[in-house]
């Protein structure tokens, strides 16, 4: 049944080449003339369009605004807080010019905007009523990357970025957790992604950030995807800004400040993690196309019937009425990776019935040709498909996530894909120890519970601290 | 009952300082430390959210798709077509380093896309069956403007770009029109403005078209905005980037293309169609919030039943809880322009009545103090609100449309705010002739009906063409 693609390679002969050929075959993105920068067309924007109006709603649920800054930042405004500036001075594009005349100061693209937000909560924060300010940012951002690869490392990334102020600590941490836990539910409920949570280390926090929370998912190479962060900043961009508010006993006090960020990189994720050889697999909740209707023969009055039964349901649909055979279209429609596929056979309704086939296990189901029956059993088997994509992606990082509690079973981990959680002493020595002997990088401390008491797993000595280690995106 | 608010200039005095100070009390936007850019703060990006929710659905329904391009344009992609880089050269922003690389190529940041759509197209296009290809993006674009006011001329602009190809020439035309009436429809049945419709000539035509095709809207002080724009290519950017498709008959041909936008711009329209001393006015169905709720006094249980009944009738509100005083708070609700402002008073319900205020006519409407009825009432008042806006808005337009038949009138119009109406010979010559001493510059040719057949207003040769003048903005 499950005949290959013959133009996509395996993703156990070649995992990176595999992605490639599903994102072209599945016609999610383009390359452009512009070195770095890809062109995300319209089934890829789709997805996109989706994820966003997921999140955005759940962004306002909590009460978050959209506001807009600028996607400049002159050079000054940029160099103020200073570890911010060495964390991504070497990564931005800067304009120099407008027009034919020399600018009296170079500006950047936006590579994250807290210094924007910054200047502006500068000139609107002025008591603690004016707190908490929730506020959020869809846009483009540029990162001057070397290499880049679609969906997960690009010149240009659209994505969103949450930048709060709070009158309080206590308000900011419980924001910074509370934005990761959006994050994972998401995850969770729409891309069908497992995802482990936790904090990063010191070495592999946010340039600024007092404390960053990363959503890690595993991808079906056993290759971490830092798929969504949350930062906790203190009050240091506060103090960088001179940001102050007069709290309730009539002080003035520095704000605390969170950010937050996911962006298109998620798409690389949901590719990575559930798409096959044949072609992209999407979760339904997130699918543009829930239900491909393939026809063979004259079959179009039970069509119209079903398509109309369709979108009374709200079920997106795309029926492929074009006059290639019912092979290409099978194909095209796994390629595409819509959930469900519908055929209606001449031949089939003549003994009634209707096959159903789930892209998930590519396995047919046969219903009869009666409307109702075919809506139900379809909304019943996009459950069953959602449900079914989470369960295999939780077994297989469950295979793939390695306890190490000595030095050896380490060593013997590393040969393998996944995850190793280890313990550790807390000393970035430690950690430095094991980028440079063995390349891999730290995840992240295991967020609920990263108190160790182990001893350290590199080092001996006393373990503070749970710490997951994994090859990255 | 319409005193004035203190922080805001009278637009009889000086509508621009008016303007300026509307968007500022109604905390719309907020200058930032980016020259030129402004920031778009939560209350005016939540309009202009509605208004993209909207036009994104009317232009699905159409059957178009969103993509999205590079932001980045490679000097030499820009340079290809040559009446384009004329038209644009001057106001780009140009990225010469990439962190501390100076680039290979400089690049501009996009002041539209028109060659990276073309640049796409040559590539995805074979085919007819491949057209049309009914595209378009949302996305922030930049024109290095000298002088810069909120909404109306910004170095960076939110619009959306569509961008299309198609098969025959009848079509493209056909879609360049259909976009045009969408804008035109949008702007009356949600923006509340009436608008003209037409061709502009020759000299005012958009860089590259062959057509362009404008929707004219004219502010309270009868000058003119330019609202929106579609334009027709025909084969020139075709041609310029190599761009063929097989035919039917299997014969090469080059495909027909079309453009259209509309931006943030119309922010500034709504204010200065609808707007007045006391602050903004917004059409109901644009209002991020319909209903403005102030309590006076022990009022809660009852604002709670009510602020469940509108959000079971999905109509937005904000109940001012603030501590601030109700002479405070109605005129709050006033800068803010809700539609409606609903004032529920202690002493009022001991006599079982509520006040509903109008936010165009401030005219106040006893109800009493029963649920079922304030909802009704307020859907019934939100529905005149909206009605009596557009009817406003028309009938101050149409006292300022004059019809000049002479140079002698027209003289005289000039001296008056709006649009004039005049004979055209279609040469440039005269069109320039207006714009040297006059000032002005034409608007655009009535789109159904541009023959003219009286002596030319400025020549006295045949008229081919009626022709619209006005100021701009």
């Amino acid at each position: 049944m499950a005949k290959n693609n013959k133009n996509i390679t395996s993703r156990d002969v070649d995992f990176a080449v595999w992605y490639n050929d599903v994102i072209k075959e599945a016609d999610l993105i383009d390359y452009s003339s512009v070195k770095g920068s890809m062109i995300i067309r319209p089934y890829g924007y789709a997805i996109w369009e989706n994820m966003v109006a997921v999140l955005d709603k759940m962004f306002k649920e909590t009460g978050h605004v959209n506001v807009q800054m600028p996607m400049f930042i002159p050079e000054s405004l940029f160099n103020i807080e200073k570890e911010h500036v060495k964390g991504f001075a070497p990564e931005v594009a800067w304009v120099t010019h407008g027009g034919d005349e020399k600018l009296e100061e170079r500006m950047l693209v936006r590579p994250t905007s807290e210094v924007l937000f910054c200047d502006h909560y500068k000139k609107i924060i002025k008591s603690y009523r004016d707190l908490p300010l929730l506020y959020n940012q869809w846009c483009p951002i540029v990162r001057w990357e070397k290499t880049t690869r679609p969906f997960l490392r690009s010149r240009e990334i659209l994505w969103q970025e949450g930048h709060t102020m709070h009158s309080s600590e206590k308000e900011a941490r419980s924001e910074t957790l509370q934005m990761l836990d959006i994050y994972t539910k998401f995850q969770k409920d729409y891309l069908a992604i497992p995802v482990i949570t936790g904090r990063k280390t010191e070495k592999e926090k946010f340039a600024g950030a007092e404390e960053t929370y990363t959503v890690e998912a595993m991808m079906y190479d056993g290759v971490a995807l830092q798929n969504g962060t949350s930062h906790y900043f203190g009050t240091g961009f506060s103090e960088a800004f001179d940001i102050k508010f007069l709290n309730k006993d009539n002080v003035l006090e520095r704000p605390y400040q969170t950010s937050w960020g996911v962006s298109t990189r998620m798409i690389g994720g949901l590719i990575m993690v559930h798409s096959d050889d044949l072609g992209l697999v999407l979760p339904p909740k997130i699918a543009p196309i829930k239900v491909g209707i393939v026809p063979i023969g004259d079959v179009k009055s039970l069509v119209d019937n079903i398509e109309n039964k369709l979108k009374e349901n709200d079920i997106s649909f795309y029926t492929d009425n074009t006059d290639k055979s019912p092979g290409f279209k099978f194909a095209e429609a796994e390629v595409k990776g819509y959930p469900l596929r519908l055929e209606i056979g001449e031949r089939d309704l003549k003994e009634n019935k209707i096959t159903l086939v789930r892209r998930d296990t590519l396995e047919k189901i046969t219903v009869k040709s009666d409307i109702n029956e075919v809506i139900i059993k379809t909304k019943e088997l996009l459950t069953l498909v959602q449900d079914n994509l989470y369960k295999k992606a939780e077994v297989r990082r469950n295979t793939m996530m390695h306890k190490a509690d000595t030095l050896d079973q380490f060593e013997e981990y590393i040969k393998k894909p996944g995850f190793i959680l280890t313990s550790w002493c807390g000393e970035e020595a430690c950690e430095l120890h094991v980028k440079e002997k063995y390349g891999l990088k730290s995840r992240c401390m295991p967020l609920n519970d990263d108190a160790s008491n182990k001893p350290c797993t590199i080092c001996g000595k006393f373990g503070k601290h749970k710490l997951y280690y994994g090859k990255q995106y």
